[in-house]
C-alpha cells in the first residue's frame, strides 16, 4: 500500500543509485527541462500520465506508484525550516542576507508585488572561469502586483 | 553613542524616505551595482572609505555612522528564521521546493561541493513580457569542491 | 525620526483611539474597500500619494509618516508563528484543520497550483441569522496553475 | 491492529490514488457538502455509522477501520506549524498579512468575539473570470460574543 | 502617545502595586466577579464606558488609556508558548497530561465539539482542609457541536 | 517486544473502538473516577495490581501490557507543546487568556506558591442549560506556599 | 513608573556593583539562606514588609522598588528555553542526560509523584578536595505522591 | 541488526518490566551507586567489558547488545527541550527559578568558571520527615576554572 | 530497498560494534586522514569507487550501500539544532562563547570574507600534558573575501 | 545606571569603532591572547581589576563600566540558536557536519568524557598559501572523563 508520495520518491532514489541513472536522461526522456523533471522526480511537482509512465518505465516503479504521480504531492523538500546540508544552507544563506535587498530593488522597479515562485523557472549551467568555474543560475518569476479593491 | 550597525541601516531608511532617494542613484554614485550597493546600505557588506563617505553625504549621516559603514557587519537581514513577507517568503519557498532539485544538479555536474554564497554576485532584471512582465535573476556563485584531506 | 512602517501603524492607532475614527470612514473617505483601507492602515499595504494624504490628514500624522506610507511594507502583522489571540487563532484553526482539504478541493477542480493571496480580494460582512449572527467572509483568489517547462 | 485515526486516513488516500475516485462523487454518495466529506475523510470530522459504512464501502475498508471514522478524531492535518505546501502556505500568509485587519473589522461590527471554527461552513468554487478563473470561498462561522460575568 | 493596551496594564500594574489596590475591591467597584475584573484590568478583556471610567478612577489613569480600555485587545497574556512560571505552568502541565483525558471525557458524554472558551466563565475559590486548603476553581463553557453541512 | 507504556495506550485504543467499551464502564470496574480512569487508560497514571488486571481483562492485553500499566509513565499526552486538536487548544487558550490572572487570584488570596497538579483531582459534568447544555469542569488542587529558608 | 520586578532586579543589580556588596552580606541581614536570599533579589521570590525594606536600605532602593519586592513575581531566570551561559548549561545538561535516571530511582523509592520544586531548599557549599575543590549541592524537596480519586 | 545504543535501551526496559528487576539488584551486581548504573542502562554511560556482561546476563541481552553497552553512546535522555514529564520538569524549573541564583553563588565562592557535569557524582536518598518524607539529593561537581591565556 | 544514506551510516556502524574495528583502522586503509574518513563513515563525505569498495567490504556492505557511498549525501549529523551530547554540545558553546571573537578577530587580519568550512581540514590529536592529557584540534579553512561587484 | 554587561560591551564597541582601536593594541596593553582579550571586551570573560582599568582607560569607560568588567557575565555571544552571519555560521557548520566525527575519534582515542570548553584555549592566525591564504585555529582543551561511582 501507497499512502504518499514521498514513498514513490523513495523507490525513484534507490532506484537511480542501483541502476545509476542521470538526472540529465530522465529529462531527455520527459522533454522538459531538467529542473522541472528532477523537482517532480523529487515529489514536487505533478505528471501527467505518458510523463509518469515514462518516468515509471526508467525507474521500474509499479502501477501504484505511477499512479501516485499524477497526484499533486505536499510540498517542501526539506527536513528542517533551516536546513542544515551546506550547498542548500547557502541558498537559504542568500535569502537571509540578501533577503530585503531583493525585496527594494524589485519594489524599486515594480512597485508592490511578488515575483512568483508558481509561474516561475529555474536554469542552472555551469560557467567555465579560468579562475573556477561558476554555477550559474536563471530565475525568472512572473511579477505580480498586489490588488486593490 | 552608535553600537551597532542596525542604527546606521535605520538612519539610512529614514533618510531615504524623508529625502526620496533611490537606490539606483546611491549606485550610480558609489560605481558598483544597485544589488551590491543596496545590501551594502542595508547593513550586510563593509564599504571602504570611499564609498562609506559618498554613502554619507548622500543621506546626510553622522561621522561615526561613516564609521561604523567601514566595520564588518554581524549579517542576517531577517527578522525570523522563516520570512513572513511575501515577497522574501518566495525565496524560501524556491529554496523549500526547489532545495534537493538545486542541489542534486550542482552535484550531477559538479560532484561534491557547494556553490558559493560569498564569491557569489546576483543581478535582478525586469524582462518585458506580453503576458505580464517578470522579475529576472541570474544568481552566480563559484563551484568550491569539498576537499578531501 | 521614523525608521519603519511600525511606527507609523503605532500613531495610526493612537490617533483612531483618541480621536474615535471608525474604519469604515476611513475606507469611505479612501474609497476602497474596508479591508484593503483597514489592511493599509496596519502596515500591510502601499498606498499612493492621495490615499497617503487623506490619512495623514485624517489622523493627524507628520509628513515624514505621510511619507512612509507609501513605502512598500515589510508584511506580516503577527508577533508570533502561531497566534495567541483568540479571534485570530480561529483562522489559524481553519487553516490547520481544513489545510489538506482545500489542497484536494482545489486540485480536484483545477490541478496542481495555488490560490494567489496576492491577486486577491477579502469582503466580510454581517450575515442576521435567528440562531445569532454570522460572520460571512468571501475570498476571491487567482488560480495560478505551476509552470512547465 | 489499528490504534489511530492516521491509519484510516492513509487507506483512504492509498485507495482512492489506486482506484480513481473523487472527492466529489464521495460527497455525493454521503449527501453532504463536499468540503465537510473530503474533512471527514481526511480524519478532522466525525462519521455517523451510516457515512462510514458507505465511505468503507467506496474504499474498500476493513470494518476495523469504520469503527475509527466513527470516533472524534485528534484534529489539526498539517505536519508543521508553518505550513511548507505553496497552496496551503498561502492560506496561512494570509492570516499574517490580514489577520489584525480581520480582527479590526469583525470587532468593528460585532464588538468583542470571535467568529466561530465549530458552527462554520466552507463553500470553495470556481468562478469563470477571463482574465484567468479564481478560486472563490465562502467562510460562515457564527459570532461568539464574550460572556460577561 | 499610548498605541497598545499593554502600555495600559502596566499603568495598572504599577497603580496597583504603589497604592496597593486588591483585584477584589476593583470588582466590587465594577460589580462583575473578580475573575472577569482581573483578566480585563490585564489587558485580556474589553471594558464599556462606565467600567473603563471606573477603572481609570480607580488607578488614577489618563483619559488616552481610559478609551484604550475600551477597544477590544489583542489576546494572550504569557511571554512564551509554554509558560515559565510555576504557579501557570502548573496549568499548562494539566493540559498537557489531561488533555487526551479531557478530550475523551468530553466527546464519550456529548459527542464531537468542543467546550466554548468564549461562551465561558472561571469561578476560582479558596476551600479550607485540615490536611492543607485547596484552590477550587470551577470551569464553565458552552459545549459548542461541530456542524454538519 | 513491548518498550515503552505508548505501546500499551496503543492496544489499549485499538481494543476500545472495537469492542466498543466506553470510558465510564472503566471506570465502574475500577472503581474510581472516569477522570483518573481514562488518563491512566491513556498512559498518564499507573495502575496497582488489581487495576491493572481488570483493565487488561476488559481490553484484553497480554500479560507483558498488564506490566506496563503498572509502571510510572513519562507523562505529556500531546504530540506538540501548543496542541493543534480544538478541543485541547480552547485549554491551551484559556490558560494563555487567563494565566496572569489565575496567577494573581490565587497569590491574593493566598500569597507565593501554587495549586498543586499532583494532589489534584478533577471533574468533568454536562450542565444542562436551555441556552445550550455546558461542560462544567471542576478542578481541585492543593495549595502549596513557597518555603522560605 | 516601575511596571515590573525585571526593573527592580536590574537596579538592585545595578547597586551590587558599584556598591560591591556581597550576597552572603544580604543574606546575614536578612536572616535567611544565601539561596534564598540571592533567589529573592533576582526576582524570584517575594519578600515581605521587612525583609524588602532592609533589602531596599542595603541597596538603596525607592520605596516603590521596595513595593515591588513584596509583590510575587513572575518567575523564570533565563532568557532562552536552553540556557547559553557556560554554568547554568551544566545543570540543564544534568537535567538532560540524569532526567530518566532520577525519574527511574524516585518511583523505585516512593512510586508515583514528583520531587516537589516548592516545598524546597537548596544549598550550595565549597568542599575542599586535594584534586581540585568541589561544589556541592544538597536539594531537598518533599515527595508529593500522585493522588487517585 | 542494532544500529544505536536505544534499541539496547529498549530492550532493557521491556526485560526490567517483564521480570520485575529493580535498579538497586542491578547497581548491586555491578558494585557501583545506584545513580550511575541506572544512568548508564538507561544509554547514558559506558560500560566495560565486565559490566556489559553482568548487565546482559541479567537482563538477557544478546550479545550485540552486550557490545553496544561498551560503546560511548550520543548522550541525552529527554524527548524534547522542555520536558514534559512532571517529575522531570520540576527540575527543569529549579534550573529555570534558581538558574541565576546558582551561579551568583558559586561565583561568589569560587570566581568565573563551572561545576563539572563530568568529574560529577549524584546521590538520591529518602529523608524521613514528619511532614512528609523528603527527596534529598547531594549532587557534587569539580569547580573548573576559566582558565587565562 | 535502500533509499538514503542514513541507513547505509547504520550498517556500518552496526558492523563496527559487532566486529571490533577501528575508524583509525579504516583511515589506514583508506588513505586518507582518520578526520575525513569517519566523516566519510558516519554519512557525511562522498566516496569514490575505490575507497568505497574498500569501506564496502571492511564492514561487510551488500553492492547497494557500496553505491550510495559514492552519492553525495545530504549532510548534517545532529539530531537537534542544539546538541544535547556533552561533548558535541561543548564544541556548540565554543560556537556561542567565542563566535563573536572569532569574527572580530578574522575580520582584523583579513578584513570581510569567511573561513571556508569546505575547502577545510582538520586535525585531532592526543597532547600529553602532566596536569592531564589534552585534545588539540588544528582547523584548517582557505579565506574567501567577500566579492564586491 | 548599568545594569548588564550588554551595555558595557556596546560602549566597548562604539568607542572601538569611533577611535580606531585594534584588538591587537588591547591585547598587548593587557598582556594577554588576542582571543581571551576580544572574547574579554565582547562581554563573555571576567576581568582582574588591573586589566579592567586598563580597558577602561583605553575605550574611555566610566567607573561603573570598569566595575562591571569585573562580575562574571552571562555567557553566550550570539542572537539566535543558529547564527544567521556567514562566518559564524561556517563553524555552526563544522559542529553540524563533523559533530559525530570528533565525539567518534576523541573517544576512540580517549574513552568516555568530553574536551574542556573551560581549561580551553584557542589561537587563531593566518597561513600564507600560494592558492589562497587560510585562517588557521588551534583549539586545545584538557580532556576530562567522566567519573564512575
Amino acid at each position: 500500500m501507497i499512502s504518499n508520495r514521498n514513498q514513490v520518491t523513495e523507490m525513484i532514489l534507490a532506484a537511480k543509485v542501483s541502476k545509476g541513472i542521470k538526472w540529465s536522461e530522465v529529462s531527455e526522456k520527459i522533454g522538459l527541462s531538467k529542473e522541472w523533471t528532477t523537482a517532480a522526480c523529487l515529489g514536487q511537482m505533478t505528471l501527467d500520465k505518458k510523463q509518469a509512465e515514462t518516468v515509471g518505465a526508467l525507474f521500474g516503479l509499479p502501477d501504484e506508484a505511477v499512479a501516485w504521480l499524477q497526484i499533486v504531492p505536499y510540498k517542501g523538500s526539506l527536513p528542517t525550516a533551516v536546513p542544515t546540508d551546506p550547498l542548500i544552507y547557502r541558498w537559504y544563506e542568500i535569502v537571509s542576507v540578501y533577503g530585503t535587498t531583493i525585496k527594494e530593488l524589485i519594489h524599486e522597479e515594480f512597485g508592490d508585488g511578488i515575483m512568483s515562485a508558481i509561474d516561475f523557472s529555474m536554469d542552472i549551467q555551469r560557467k567555465a572561469d579560468p579562475k573556477g568555474d561558476r554555477v550559474n543560475v536563471v530565475l525568472s518569476g512572473k511579477f505580480l502586483p498586489y490588488k486593490t479593491y
